[in-house]
């Protein structure tokens, strides 16, 4: 037995908070951020936890889209459903720079903790006129600002208490899948706690739904089907961000329903666009019409985790009567108008895929085949210029089992849609919070820990060359880190979803036209490719080439388009959002 | 006359608000941003000012850089010595990636209106769950968020009000020296109101000061002087912000005393380096020792405008005693231990220059030369390695009257102070936020603003290739406008400042090595010059080239410095730096 007073059982907070990170289920084994003044220190630790690496980004923008996409990654492959990633920066300037990668991580269900090295507790004691402050002794207005955009957040202050902050925060990141902040001042990285606090489990599983109530919001679903004649599911966001998947699959084998998607959903772990019973993706008013009318005309519609923001839904022309939804929600249930608090998601449709009662309804329900005509491939001469209604349709056929497809806002993740998925592919994409550059820094964190999981999973990225432009230095850390993704530039000379919206010559909307396929050769990658494909001829022999689809280096590939060309689905959309604009 | 009902006497509000940024003396003419669903009917509107261009950043965070950039720069060559930037982004996504850059601006005193575009107001009534929002229907998050790091803001929604408030947040931009916020409603940008409102000047004036404690405070301070042997004046940060550098040079020249500046008000305007009184830079223990002796035996220190942060005092290492101590603040004043609240700094130096006491004072002043060994330029031999010590000491021999120099936060905004500045240079560094990156963005404001006002000013930056990296897009910007700026490069493999705190060989303190010489040409440059110098003579030989001294292209130079070389500032203050956060 080792002496307890021994050094051996005393580690420091900086090593306590990465092998807490590290811990499975929790699992983060990459971290991302920026180094800086206040948090050099801290970093000094990443490396004593064995398989944990600090990543290094190019900037805390970046870097906090890179977790996010780390985190949607890990989610999607692990086995207890749920992930979280991590990013760290400095004080002020470097936590700032993150802001609007942490309010995009809130507005999408997107765990994650955001450590923040901060200037010792004596600095702000003595309200030191430090660099990186507002100059007015003010050391809290950064956390401050911090609330607004996580679920909960830490500033640790002393050592008794410290362990149990972090473990909060990282608990909390992890089961509300939201991100958490945690401010670590200088000189507590090196201050000792007891290493068995380690051995204390964290909490990571979701409070328990109330029996009762759950009982009573099975018995009222399960009225409700045996009384449907044509019921359907929706898949949405939260579902996946809420692991509650794999009970949605159970249920969808269970009860041979019709499902679909929407377009925050497409990718999501355990739900197969190849199944039968798929409809295709539901987007109100801008679905395919067979995939607006299956929908529309259910008269029972179990929508598993909406989100229902304007470009989830078509402009909100989502039809659904309520009288006809059941929602449910990570954390609380709606049965037409009645709302059930805290009765979550995750368990109570677990619950409903065990009950008897459901296998005694299912036995009447047909068993539909639905030949969709959503994903037909377009079809064009070899010379012709790419369109996005060719690309996207044709994609299908290129893409694999186990790909993940980063799509960034604008015509590619409108375009997407239209793309049939092939199993287990990891769909990423920020509907909602649609921060143009996001689906770069992303793209960094997603192949990263698609590499940490299974190198042979192809991490494919499409992104247009207005967005690339915001973001582009991230490209340098997937060289620096030998990552072999998948870079499609579609370039169309600017910002077409801006112009379809407003301004469709307007020069705003007009960008300088970059060499993209010197952009590898200047961030020096060593095993890379860049190639340009100016016609429909040259991508499918691309398309066609083995090699090509064997992901062992990087490559850029710029596919060249008409400017004004987008997918129909965006144009609608652009018309409406125009519209709301207006008011 | 015209009828005051014809259409002719009513404007748009969108119009409105560039007329009014346009206005002398406030005289924005570039307005830097991205474009973003929710402002592009805005701006719709810049062109139709005449002289007025929208300037089209690559990202948000770069965009408020370069308002930070081109407000000071104006600041330098402004008649009525103040001046004020402009920043449009869109809501949530955008003006979030730009916190930081207003942050900077807040906490280092300077002028600029952040425009944000946003949702309509019926979209907001209707709490519509739209894209770039947090998902919750709360419209006013980033509002609040922007207050923490604005001297005001406004969130226009009655068209009514809304002249008034846009003069409001100009107007205090203007005055106070600080960011302010306008939120503007895309349903609004259309809406008419009366174009005569632009015929009532903004008010731009600080408010007086009491006349009566004015009197009071300046016969406490002619009584000081008449009783001090060795006053000595410190221009510091603020008296350049708030328009008080033509009185300091005034009190200068009719008093003969000696003067040093800090490091953040290093280049201010009407302050000039060849005076023979001038004694140099004081940065606490960090000074020359001359400098320090000459500062701290003197027994009346007149300090104008101080901000006294650890990078600016040399990590809090002044050591002035309060009791000979006068503070002109922009807001207040100080004499020894008694505080003047209001009694501002412009106005009363203006009286203190003005009085008949204090010249026949000064009349007994003796008239000294300083002769200071701080600019002595280091000698090397041609085929030697560049060292800091050598770039500092020997760039001073390269500048010209009225260049314009940027340095970044790391070595160069630390090596700059070895530097002799000529006459009318404007210096720019971002000493208090030391927010790494700013310089690049802070470059395409500072350059815009100098090709506005006079094109045969020179611009040139000073960036390292770790800071570099986090804004490097910002070329593209000046690459697209044409602009002719200086870009030397200080390729020293990583992150020397963070090295010299904490962690001198550690991984995370280093970067991906890029190409630089192929940037310009990756952005599609047509006029330009991409060098590498690595050696003494290649250096000297570009600085003897007249041809490479004009500037008639964009010019990027490589330095290749050895990693751990930093100036001999930089290596004190990192150790200081590095006590303060063990705490």
């Amino acid at each position: 037995m080792s002496n307890s007073n021994s050094n051996s059982d005393q580690i420091t907070l900086g090593t306590y908070l990465f092998k807490r990170l590290n811990q499975k289920p929790v699992d983060v084994k990459n971290v991302f951020g920026v180094p800086g003044d206040f948090n050099l220190a801290l970093l000094d630790h990443i490396d004593e936890v064995e398989g944990m690496k600090w990543v290094g980004s190019v900037n805390e923008l970046n870097a906090g889209y890179s977790a996010d996409g780390y985190s949607r990654v890990k989610n999607g492959f692990s086995a207890s459903g749920s992930a979280i990633g991590a990013v760290i920066t400095t004080f002020g300037v470097g936590e700032l720079s993150a802001v609007n990668a942490i309010a995009g991580a809130y507005s999408e269900h997107i765990g994650l903790v955001h450590i923040v090295g901060i200037p010792s507790i004596e600095a702000q004691k003595q309200e030191l006129l430090l660099h990186h402050t507002l100059g007015n002794g003010d050391f809290t207005v950064f956390q401050k600002i911090s609330q607004f955009i996580s679920e909960t957040t830490a500033a640790l202050s002393d050592i008794n208490t410290a362990c149990e902050e972090i473990d909060r925060v990282i608990e909390s990141a992890f089961v509300n899948q939201r991100p958490t902040y945690l401010a670590f001042p200088s000189n507590l990285v090196n201050s000792k706690v007891p290493k068995s606090k380690l051995d204390k489990p964290l909490n990571l599983t979701p409070p328990p739904n109330n029996k009762q109530i759950q009982e009573e919001v099975l018995d009222t679903i399960i009225d409700l089907l045996a009384k449907s004649k044509s019921p359907v599911i929706i898949v949405d966001a939260c579902c996946n961000r809420h692991n509650a998947t794999y009970e949605a699959s159970k249920l969808i084998e269970l009860s041979n329903f019709r499902f679909a998607v929407t377009p925050m959903a497409k990718g999501s772990r355990d739900i197969d666009e190849s199944d039968p019973r798929f409809i295709g993706c539901y987007v109100g008013d801008l679905s395919y019409p067979q995939v607006k009318d299956l929908v529309e005309s259910s008269d029972l519609v179990l929508s598993l985790g909406a989100v229902l923001s304007d470009f989830n839904t078509g402009a909100f022309s989502y039809s659904l009567d309520t009288s006809k939804v059941v929602e449910f929600h990570s954390d609380y249930t709606k049965i037409k108008s009645a709302q059930y608090p805290k009765i979550r998601m995750k368990e109570l449709l677990g619950k409903l895929v065990e009950s008897p009662k459901l296998k005694e309804i299912v036995e009447k329900n047909e068993k539909p085949v639905i030949k969709t005509d959503e994903f037909e491939p377009v079809q064009l001469k070899d010379d012709e210029t790419i369109t996005q209604a060719w690309l996207w349709t044709n994609l299908g056929g290129w893409l694999k089992e186990g790909d993940v497809i980063i799509t960034e806002t604008g015509t590619s993740n409108f375009g997407i849609i239209q793309t049939k998925f092939p199993k287990n592919t990891i769909g990423i994409s920020q509907v909602l919070w649609g921060s143009i550059g996001y689906s770069v820094g992303a793209a960094a964190g997603a192949v990263i820990a698609a590499e940490e999981v299974d190198k042979s999973r192809r991490v494919i990225l499409f992104v247009g060359d207005g967005s690339l432009q915001l973001t582009v230095q991230e490209l340098s850390t997937m060289v620096r880190h030998k990552n072999n993704i998948y870079i499609f530039v579609i370039n169309n000379s600017g910002f077409t979803i801006e112009r379809l919206i407003h301004g469709l010559h307007a020069s705003y909307n007009d960008i300088q036209s970059w060499e993209h396929t010197d952009l590898l050769k200047l961030f020096k990658a060593e095993n890379f490719e860049s190639l340009r494909v100016n016609n429909v001829g040259e991508i499918k022999k691309l398309f066609a080439d083995e090699e090509f689809s064997k992901n062992t280096k990087i490559r850029l590939v710029e596919v060249m388009m008409e400017m004004l060309d987008a997918p129909e689905n965006l144009v609608k959309q652009a018309e409406k959002s125009s519209e709301t604009n207006d008011g």
